[in-house]
């Protein structure tokens, strides 16, 4: 749905399925990012919100029925509805809690607890996702995930 | 301003100084996740959301003016003030624009590359700021910083 270098245009709200926001790192592989499951919005915000080349892909992971709001669009919604600034700001106010907490445990916490963390977080969701995908989002190799996921289950 | 375990009931807006927000660890280290500068807003946002116990701490670096907007303020002025929502709203996609950018960092690049890349965005800020706060912002040792700070100079 977006290739670095293209300009973001839109914010996307999953319906069904999920979206992953990833870029290629200097050695060739795929750094995702984030997630979005169903009822979440994502979009590469610096693109989105200065219409400057995009530094990530979004692509859907899975079958997904996707709303595509352009941000000629959201901007009009949000001009002609107040109670939508409230959403977004909602909206909004929670995801950046959730990366507050995020930083603290790439910061604060060892892998496996990074793990143990996430998948106590979103149990369905780690059995959902190709595992290659889950060690990337949580910056392992496949071979540890693999490894990690054999010792906790010893 | 604000200590672990407390509920964080207001949002901080940065008039002159500078704020910090951090995490002590597991080894008794502070871990620092965050700064404000002058113009900007923080909070723990977990806890002002939600009215749950605080996971970090919230000090002032330096001598600064804050004005504090407490939640109940903040949900009365935004249902007063419809600008008030957009004002927020624009605020917050900007910070979680900000964020995915670190994000991206903090999984793609080196120690040396993050550093070269915060120095470069906020040269002043470098230099405003104690090292050993930097070096904690970083995920670096103080001493990390050091040699680091010596083989660029170079």
């Amino acid at each position: 749905m977006l290739r670095e270098g293209e300009i973001c245009r839109s914010n996307y709200f999953v319906e069904k399925g999920c979206l992953r926001l990833y870029f290629i790192n200097e050695k060739g592989s795929e750094q995702i990012i984030q997630f979005a499951l169903e009822n979440w919005w994502l979009s590469d915000y610096v693109s989105f919100n200065n219409a400057s080349p995009a530094q990530f892909y979004i692509q859907a992971v899975e079958d997904s029925v996707i709303i595509e709001l352009t941000r000629n669009h959201q901007d009009k919604i949000l001009d002609e509805i107040p109670a939508m600034e409230k959403y977004f700001r909602k909206i909004l106010q929670i995801s950046y809690a959730a990366n507050q907490n995020r930083f603290k445990f790439l910061y604060g916490f060892s892998k496996e607890e990074n793990y143990q963390h996430f998948t106590s977080l979103f149990p369905e969701f780690v059995q959902r996702i190709p595992q290659y995908m889950l060690a990337s989002y949580l910056g392992f190799t496949p071979e540890y995930l693999s490894e990690l996921r054999k010792k906790l289950s010893q």
